[in-house]
């Protein structure tokens, strides 16, 4: 029901299609938008504009950014440390870069293999990342922890079988903050055979 | 941590600002913006453009609409029932209509009385209440049920006394499909006390 015109309800079945927001919270979105038209509405759409404009897929890693290739892949302290860090999304690698990983690059599969789905090697960026190993020393397949993302940790370990690389994956264990009594089990386990001396 | 450029940075931290995203939120949604540039993206940030040309307030009712007086003030078939509904929001105006109340009209408080935070009779449409009010056979109070809301309820009666208006207010029930278990004791007994027959 359109109680705003044909333009509010489009703004509302738009906005309706992002992560984290249906009908409702998109409708409450639009109302605050008009609400701050001058401090909120008009900055965004500006702000829209120029990301569509600008916003790019690194060529090199998958990264998005204004550039490509991207920020992380030009900077050149980050070729010393030889550590390529694998990630399924480009979430992944925001995620990284946030906790402060180190001078590092990265590699985004952009998806995980997964058979049921149709997903195969050459519809992830499995070429891609072969084409640029030898150029890493250590390569940490820093996937998630789902049955498709060993899959395809355990596909890509295989393929990059002979590169010279060392292949690494991130270690399991308690969340740091993370409650005993809230973990799996499979967790827990992993946890106490990868215990280190204090 | 800027992964992305100034200009991802900028619209995941415009976002964040709206109702029901945070910074986490705000940043799925901007990869989700940036994977689907053309289904999602530059649709989005097209609506946005014509919202902020289009999108006023009424202001006959405060609604909000692509023409003032907006399309419920300018519809003809709603004069018939004289029937006018105060709410203190546009979001509520809005659940009305979805409700399907019937040809009535509105007046959209743009807010309620609150002492506390300094929120007087002045700054919200009292005065253009008042205004209007002889046109109307009914005046239904949909404020909220909350303290403020009923203050404001109380305020708007006593000033509408004398104006020949009958001055309703919505029903305090059972909500339709809602359990007993889980409602509140006053709203029970009001329940209760306003019991009909079947």
């Amino acid at each position: 029901m359109a109680s705003g015109g044909p333009e509010i309800e489009q703004l509302i079945q738009l906005l309706a299609r992002l992560p984290g927001l249906g009908p409702r919270s998109a409708r409450r979105a639009v109302l605050q938008l008009v609400k701050k038209k001058e401090q909120l509405m008009i900055p965004l759409s500006a702000a829209l504009d120029r990301a569509v404009e600008a916003v790019r897929s690194c060529e090199v890693c998958g990264n998005i950014d204004t550039m490509s290739p991207c920020s992380i892949c030009a900077d050149p302290r980050r070729n010393d440390s030889g550590m390529l860090i694998v990630v399924e999304d480009v979430a992944d690698l925001w995620a990284l870069e946030r906790a402060g990983v180190g001078a590092v690059k990265y590699h985004v599969l952009g998806g995980v293999l997964s058979p049921l789905d149709g997903v195969g090697p050459e519809d992830i960026s499995i070429e891609a990342l072969l084409g640029r190993a030898h150029e890493f020393r250590e390569i940490v397949l820093a996937v998630n922890a789902t049955v498709e993302g060993q899959t395809t940790a355990h596909y890509i370990t295989d393929r990059l079988a002979g590169s010279g690389a060392k292949v690494t994956r991130l270690a399991h264990g308690v969340p740091v903050g993370g409650e005993l009594d809230y973990l799996d089990e499979g967790t827990l386990s992993q946890a106490l055979r990868a215990r280190t001396e204090i």
